[in-house]
């Protein structure tokens, strides 16, 4: 069976010294300090270390080969996004990022989809780039939970999302740039409580701000299984049933009205969560998902899911159909 | 059948004007604009219309009635807290809404339960005024899920926690002023994403912490269903075990384990979820709850519940006997 892991993560082996280049900021940089392995810099900041399987084409293939898995959608790494900086300076990261991915998408083009990155801090910029991403061979683009702290509702992002449906882009949202990180540092908590907090305050602002509304053909896969919006969605949906005019206020449907038309990832890490969502959802709006290579992923890339027993359809539409709806692409290319 | 609702919120119909009595600070007032209604000011800022259902005794039991409901838990509204103030002052404030709560639970012993409020910021007056509730006939206290933006896993305040287990006092732990309220006002967010981000940090410093491991017998309630925590265990647990160096830092023993250890009530809005939060927790650690008299409650105390054709032990736990053991209460006490 076709499997294709919707959400993985990729970077360059080789990153330019946009720091130096730019005469500011604390641009990501890679040290190359052991064999292997590689230190993510920012500034003088050690942020993580990565592993090969971060940059190295061939050894995410061999790896993948032990869970059957063909295909992987690959996207940068949030921290890369670079929506802090310059417009035109960020513009120059995200083409260095996405014709590093076009490339790999060309020479494996049965192994590799590409989602492209574009400065979001500047609408005009961000369709300039999402447009050459489209003629480069990449079918959408991951972007942040939040675009500088501000919300991905405000009106100013609106283009950029028109564009995606115009344009035929999927979109990939990521959590980032986590609410509460400064006050909670210790035990991980940015990475364990902020990330679900922040891919539901996506979903709601998309949702609230009637960008699924005012954009029908949009579409958006959520990470990590849409984060807590979907346990959530009875406060939530009460929330807007109780004060309509605190919640109501630019988009009169109400957010259960949703449920189904939008993607989220398998990655739960529970298959008693995993049904729950499935019940919401429909196996149709799940893609597999692993966040490969990092230890937070799913590592064993939907392991988990294969031991559920679930009935074919579902297996199957966790496992690429959904993917390729999502996506617009068709199974045959992928044979 | 007993029906005791374990999470309710009061308030005295007159509070003193502290602010002039301690000359800083926006301590809250309450405006008694119109029949029936007042305004909770902070300073000279409007923070919440309240009806005579937030302070009326009798107005209460009557609402309550058609929901046949017999008893109620009531605490103070976590925005009277008073963190934030020096802790003499709190003291006082926290006092006066103790004594407040105590008189009601003297005049109606079949209707109400009390929990207190103490000054978290110093441990030493929160321990007096901890014990002072435990003479005036209160059960516990209610506590918010951070204390000045610091987590509840900081050392000064585990002599808190210390003193409610020597004492058996119950806990029960309340979001508030929540991560990411600043950048996300819109759409009521601080309230529909922030607060289960906040109960589900709590859990995590009580669990990462050690409190639980070293404190056995503290009764703790976690609000709203205990947040995202139950739905997100997938990637709390994974993070635990993928990088023990960042997680088990300070507690060895992994965060799955301590599921039905600790309460939560039964605020989810939504009968799935509920099944979810009994599949993972049972029906004996999860308390009726309605977060009354507040809208984003559930103002029906748990009408959803009786619609879910549950057997009867499960209907009975979450009824009263879960609340009972929580507080350490005996049933023939309100009979």
């Amino acid at each position: 069976m076709l499997k294709i892991d919707a959400h993985t993560h990729i970077i360059p082996k080789k990153l330019p010294n946009w720091s130096d280049k730019f005469g500011y900021g604390d641009f990501i940089y890679l040290q190359h300090h052991k064999k292997g392995f590689a230190k993510m810099m920012r500034g003088n900041q050690f942020f993580r270390e990565i592993k090969e399987n971060c940059w190295d084409a061939d050894i995410r293939l061999e790896e993948y080969k032990q869970f059957h898995t063909n295909v992987q959608v690959v996207c940068t790494i949030p921290v890369m996004f670079s929506y802090w900086a310059k417009p035109l300076d960020c513009l120059d990261v995200s083409k260095f990022l996405n014709d590093h991915i076009a490339e790999l998408v060309k020479t494996y083009p049965k192994q590799y989809i590409g989602l492209g990155t574009v400065p979001m801090q500047d609408a005009e910029v961000a369709i300039q780039e999402l447009e050459r991403c489209r003629e480069i061979g990449l079918v959408g683009i991951q972007i942040g939970s939040n675009i500088n702290d501000e919300n991905l509702n405000e009106e100013k992002f609106f283009p950029v999302f028109e564009a995606c449906e115009k344009l035929g882009m999927a979109v990939l949202v990521h959590p980032w740039n986590m609410m509460g990180q400064k006050n909670m540092q210790r035990y991980w908590l940015p990475w364990l409580v902020g990330m679900p907090a922040e891919t539901t305050r996506a979903i709601c602002s998309f949702i609230f701000g009637g960008i699924f509304e005012r954009l029908p053909n949009l579409r958006v896969n959520f990470a990590h299984a849409g984060g807590s919006f979907l346990p959530t969605i009875g406060r939530i949906q009460h929330g807007f049933d109780c004060r309509p005019d605190l919640v109501a206020i630019d988009n009169p449907v109400p957010p259960k009205n949703y449920i189904g038309k939008f993607w989220v990832d398998s990655i739960t890490h529970d298959p008693m969560m995993l049904e729950y969502v499935m019940k919401m959802q429909g196996s149709a709006k799940i893609t597999l998902g692993s966040d490969y290579p990092f230890p937070l992923g799913d590592l064993e890339i939907g392991k988990f899911i294969e031991d559920m027993n679930l009935p074919k359809e579902d297996i199957e539409n966790i496992f690429y159909r959904s993917t390729l709806t999502w996506l617009n692409l068709n199974e045959k290319d992928f044979k």
